[in-house]
């Protein structure tokens, strides 16, 4: 199949290797000129994956016209924040198509403002212009590791099952194992939440807390993202899955996670402001903890967690205070936690 | 309060600590002289935590008589296997006692071949000759990190709310955080249930597979120790909760774990009867997954992991195909994984 990919970041140079790999034509579309440059001549990314070898059959393009009307399928995998302005770019092109793409994104966050999920900025821009409901693919997946053929596993959904397993087979093969899920909202808020407890992690680790410690946050970050989802009408099922538990449990003990990074850098007095060009990429848990703390605030919902970390990023909370919030100085019983988890 | 604790391995020693950091008259029993009269003159027990410094009030003894006597509460923190020798050598002494103690214990597993859990062993031997039925002490919780005052959040479980409450009066302090829960069944199976699949991510690490699979072998672990457990009559919260998702992170995500480090030495090939050894500590893991395994049997219950783990060290599965079952190379949907894991 003629699959292009849109974002050559990270995650989208290791999807669009991964497609290579399962025998696709693969177009990597990019904004960078010196990266597309190094992709489709050196077959490396050296900002995003260095020392990763990319498949030579990835044509990589500044194009954006040709990348979008040549393709069966399109994959979005830009920053949250650039996702509605992707989307307004590619429309024009789309509109020109008789037959539709099939569209599908990897991006993991909440647009600030609207609370909108990625797939209804998507549908919201491109509703008219696509072959089927978008499909969004998430999971417990660094980047690093699927370029490297390291067995990795993720969720597609789609609430048209048929479109899930179409995608699920365009990615599937012996090193990524692709599974379907029909909840849309669950998988993508899994995806999206999980960055507020990874930098919160990333905070304590900072601050000399050690795995046990760690580990209740873990613990407790779950269950506050696992009530504000199903708030949103996701299954909380999924958030027991690999788009919630397993996406967690991958960001918040691993050092390639730049939103745990950052909070390591926050822990250490550095400014907001300056995280995202020192960690060298958007850390999308900064901007989700604005958007969930304030979805929690409309829901009324209780997110602890979220509500001390918007504070300690937003609104100068100090570092000893948010500490004690984030570490439960009361409540006595677990059922308790439950509901007021700190 | 006058505490006994029985055991002076690295959990029992780190909890005699805590207690002694609260003011309690501490007596610490172990069978090893060696050990006693360093943890007695030196305040070290360099075998089981090399390098901490312990209260020095802490009266470590080989003297069990005099232990039993004159406590007002007794922690049991022995190997699973020595469990219930360990109620028939104390009981004598138990039953010369006009006010009877509190019986608390620490230990993480089940016994084989009757499959009881270690409350079930306790109370077997000592129902009559206890102040109120066992306490379970389980969370999330590296030794080595209690004893060097690290933040770390338990859960203490009786089905008599209100001992629970005494025992967490007893260990709560600014550092040790312990919650209440009426669930025993529950804690006790997440505590001993977990060393199952840390044994299994230590195997994974082992084959140099990384961060990606790791996350998704918890998550499907999660979901199969979740599974036997409600079979048995446990809440499902609880393994969401502290001593069941908290403890298997803590568990299979750091290098302290000892049922991690077997698994990741047999994995190298080494023999599973000198694995223990090697580790320098009772593996807890190994006899856990055999029983767990003919539970699962007798109860019709699908443990892939388990039943893996336990062809792979007992009835010499060759590793390549343990790796084949344990890395889901069938199943299509996050659903149908939710029953059929793998």
């Amino acid at each position: 199949m003629k699959v292009s990919v849109i974002g050559s970041g990270s995650w989208g140079t290791a999807l669009a290797n991964v497609l290579a790999d399962n025998g696709h034509e693969v177009t990597l579309w990019g904004r960078n000129e010196e990266t597309i440059a190094e992709i489709q001549t050196r077959h490396e990314n050296n900002k995003y994956l260095p020392g990763a070898k990319l498949a030579s059959s990835i044509q990589a393009t500044t194009d954006l016209e040709h990348t979008v009307l040549e393709a069966e399928a399109i994959l979005l995998v830009v920053p949250t924040a650039a996702m509605r302005q992707t989307c307004q770019n590619i429309r024009p092109y789309l509109e020109k198509r008789v037959n539709k793409p099939i569209i599908i994104h990897a991006t993991k966050g909440i647009e600030q403002g609207t609370h909108l999920r990625m797939s209804e900025v998507i549908e919201a821009e491109l509703a008219d212009v696509m072959a089927a409901p978008v499909v969004v693919l998430s999971g417990p997946s660094h980047a690093e590791e699927v370029v490297d053929r390291q067995i990795t596993t993720l969720s597609v959904a789609c609430r048209d099952l048929s479109t899930a397993e179409d995608v699920q087979d365009l990615f599937m093969n012996a090193y990524f194992r692709v599974y379907t899920n029909e909840d849309v909202l669950g998988v993508e808020l899994g995806g999206a939440l999980k960055n507020i407890i990874a930098l919160a992690c990333g905070i304590l680790v900072g601050l000399d807390f050690g795995d046990n410690a760690r580990a209740a946050l873990m613990t407790r970050g779950l269950a506050e993202i696992t009530r504000l989802g199903t708030r949103m009408g996701a299954d909380p099922l999924t958030f027991s899955g690999l788009s919630g538990l397993g996406d967690l449990i991958v960001t918040c003990t691993s050092e390639h996670s730049r939103n745990y990074q950052a909070g390591y850098m926050l822990a250490q007095g550095k400014n907001r402001r300056t995280v995202s060009s020192d960690v060298g990429m958007v850390v999308e848990g900064m901007s989700t903890t604005q958007a969930a703390a304030e979805l929690a605030q409309e829901l009324n919902v209780e997110m602890p967690i979220t509500s001390t970390l918007q504070a300690f990023i937003y609104e100068d909370l100090p570092v000893d205070k948010a500490v004690d919030n984030l570490m439960l100085r009361e409540g006595k019983t677990e059922a308790l936690m439950k509901h007021h988890p700190f």
